[in-house]
């Protein structure tokens, strides 16, 4: 299939609109696109222009708010086929239920051109399954997000054999250069792509040490992020341990360190995460937030991923 | 014992200046301290000086210089107990041998007020091993920085049953204060305590990854740093997760997510590093340089570690 090229799309579709889609449109829309966004729900529209109200300030602060930038360049639609029709490219964003996504894609598709691309933001089916209720399975691809997908950069691409791979040329044309993402390509499909897996190893090993009583989740959290989280925002585990090496390489460091991390891979914890487990958990977090509460919190968090994205990951 | 005031300490001594002590060496003098260094190598005091000149201009940037402060304000010694004698506070980074911990307090235990506390680098050594080689084990406390010690703020501290507890309170507030470093609380002792524990589980899985052909050296290292470790900058996986909640706090995060983790912790591997493991890593490592050498790449580091901190952790 041809496509047009990813940088003159300035129209998209948004079909799912819950906070993941919201998002998805606020930057959309300050990519300079005007967004058709369907949504099932009658307070869709409003809880869709809150959060771009919302996120726009962080976006303007990331340089990512287009010149052309309209926040009231949106849509609404009750009747996903309407929201679907004449846009290059639609963003799914519906619940993780496979029913749902054949319902949704049977009602669009028919609206669709034949060169629209569907990407879906799901993070936990599997692409052939949401395939199965296309007629044109070659044009899902899977961009998934990382929340909240109009702050993190990164969307990481999927396809299977089924899957136009022009189609995912295009997806990482448009995310990259379009909308200022970072992208990956996962080349094989597991549970939870990658960096949700990655997320879920550091957290079993971090839940470990509080069940033993090794450290408390303040102190987990602490050492994070005054820690290897300080690094990791920088350059990834490969490439900060290959300059552990001192310059002289990752086979060295492996030479090296190795039988260390051998020692304590055999070491690390695989707790459950019974009730008990949770309140401990639950009352660390509590100590933790100190008395702060959750738009304090959230908000701080936003603060600094900005701060940080602009000292650091500038072009 | 009774200590002095962390905040009044003005000189300390350094045994052992490998690049650790030299970063320890770099610190205490930006903070306006003297340091008094023992390294039985002949070379040891010109590499200390260049590291020194070298780490001046990121600890200025980071606020770290004192007005006080003489880069120069350093003696060295090839004597281990010449250089332990009057100070109030020892870091000690000799090499991760018991022979050669036990060597050196041996020579420098005589030479030391009773109230002196020694506090090892050391991220191998049992507490107690090494208590072994002191007359007076309660003097020794474990204050383990992360590389390199005069940026990264962590500071993990931990003794034993038979370390002064007031010398690791002493020590708190000295690293805290007095040097504006993070300390954690190690409650118990486990291999590589609790932020080398935390990244090895993390980069378990990103070699799991690349060895099952999920994703390549490269596109893990920018998933963490466009996804997950943007995040981990600034708050814990714990507090992270609880936000992840949307506000409902972790006990319904775990109610929702526990099983999707459940599963994803199933799947997790256990790579072994074999050569050929090795040769893969490597080579991917290589590829994600670009051509950008050892001292490119580890001042790109350090210069966007300073930036974060900058933005995101000033008092």
């Amino acid at each position: 299939m041809t496509y047009p090229d990813p940088n003159t799309i300035d129209r998209v579709g948004v079909i799912g609109a819950g906070t993941i889609g919201a998002s998805w449109t606020a930057l959309f829309l300050a990519r300079g696109m005007t967004v058709k966004v369907f949504d099932p729900s009658p307070e869709g529209e409003t809880m869709v222009r809150d959060y771009v109200a919302n996120a726009w300030d962080s976006l303007t602060k990331l340089g990512q708010v287009a010149e052309n930038a309209d926040p009231d360049a949106v849509s609404f639609y009750t009747d996903a086929a309407e929201a679907a029709r004449d846009v290059p490219f639609i963003q799914e964003s519906v619940p993780e239920k496979i029913e749902i996504k054949h319902d949704v894609y049977g009602q669009i598709e028919p609206a669709l051109a034949p060169e629209t691309i569907i990407a879906t933001s799901s993070s936990g089916l599997l692409i052939k399954e949401m395939q199965a209720g296309l007629k044109d399975p070659s044009r899902l691809i899977l961009a998934h997000p990382f929340n909240p997908p109009h702050l993190i950069p990164l969307v990481e691409l999927l396809g299977n054999e089924k899957t136009d791979p022009a189609a995912l040329d295009w997806a990482e044309g448009f995310f990259e250069d379009r909308c200022n993402k970072q992208t990956i390509r996962v080349l094989k499909e597991v549970p939870a792509h990658v960096a949700n897996r990655l997320q879920a190893a550091l957290w079993r090993e971090a839940i470990h040490l509080v069940l033993e009583g090794v450290a408390s989740v303040e102190d987990v959290d602490k050492a994070v992020v005054h820690g290897p989280g300080l690094r990791w925002a920088v350059m990834g585990p490969h490439m900060l341990f290959n300059l552990g090496s001192g310059g002289k390489g990752m086979e060295m460091f492996i030479e090296r360190f190795g039988p260390s991390f051998k020692t304590w891979w055999a070491s690390m914890g695989s707790p459950e995460l019974t009730p008990e487990a949770a309140k401990i958990i639950a009352d660390g977090c509590r100590d933790e937030e100190a008395g702060r509460d959750f738009q304090e919190l959230t908000a701080e968090r936003d603060r600094k991923l900005v701060a940080i994205m602009n000292g650091t990951q500038g072009n």
